[in-house]
């Protein structure tokens, strides 16, 4: 295990403010790896457009060939060629991948959660061209994350979150206060 | 749907809390039915000692006999034994039993979470004989609470309540304040 390396891994549904709280940690002098932005890079060194159903292809097929932990392979490489010391990845799809981080570095496994009503809504707000807006694709993306194993990151978080009944400023706190205890007591 | 019936539903890994944050509500009012109770009372009923093994075995039983949500359709015939209009159901395991309880009743599905670090000492805290105390045995407790689909219950409740860095009085305030708001939502 790299000693210095320590990563605050982020997880959560869809649509639960994983990015607002991995901007608290930026905001902090954290780098930000997330996990999507990698494999959009991928789809593109295999020069394929990176749209929602390419990258859904190409992490099946990396997943496919390199096991449940593809990802977090790739984003591993990233972090190694950043010589960064202090990562905020967003993204945590399985406890496949946060074992593989576990391998490398001190991990904080952080689950975010919002209500499906509440992602539902802040989903449409974002309108990001990848992002589902009805209902339907709303509840078939959870289906395809749950199938991934997202349930059991969220389940066996280390700190969760709620993003329900609050402000970004304030999940952005909440998320610095829980990864500052955190630093004070990783025994390096 | 029986428009006078509220349940809070509550979800959780073993050890996180969920019959603290029960409690909060049984001392404003509410009846408490332990899905595991039920399952314990089934196993009586059927002439044997409910101990671990035998409950596990019974609520496998019922589930292959009956499908995933046998469980909930014994807590419901409990509830319509009660006559109660306001219960927590402490124990959900999956979005089958959810659903189930959705058809007859208003249902708000509560996530009480801690990570597995706390959650093995809250256990080894309360040491009830079916408890399991070695680590091994912890793990084994989660696997299998995964496998019925508690983490898909977890990630998508409709509140997530920390009890990570909390007292049990503050956990009781917490829940209590959280179905407050919703009694007040619910439209009847």
């Amino acid at each position: 295990m790299n000693r210095m390396l320590r990563i605050v891994a982020i997880t959560g549904m869809p649509g639960a403010g994983k990015s607002t709280a991995a901007q608290a940690l930026v905001k902090k002098g954290w780098k930000r790896v997330v996990m999507g932005d990698v494999i959009r890079a991928e789809t593109k060194r295999r020069g394929l457009e990176p749209d929602a159903k390419n990258t859904g292809d190409v992490m099946r097929l990396l997943r496919k060939d390199r096991g449940e932990s593809a990802v977090a392979e790739l984003c591993l490489d990233a972090i190694t060629k950043m010589g960064a010391e202090k990562v905020v990845v967003d993204g945590i799809r399985s406890m496949a991948e946060v074992e593989t981080f576990r391998k490398r570095a001190d991990v904080l496994l952080v689950a975010v959660d919002a209500s499906p009503a509440r992602r539902f809504e802040l989903l449409k707000e974002r309108g990001r061209r990848d992002d589902p807006f009805s209902r339907e694709m709303f509840e078939q993306r959870d289906l395809r994350e749950l199938g991934v194993g997202i349930g059991e990151a969220i389940a066996l978080a280390e700190e969760t979150v709620s993003n329900e009944h609050t402000t970004p400023a304030n999940l952005e706190a909440e998320i610095a206060e829980v990864v500052e205890r955190w630093e004070k007591n990783v025994s390096h």
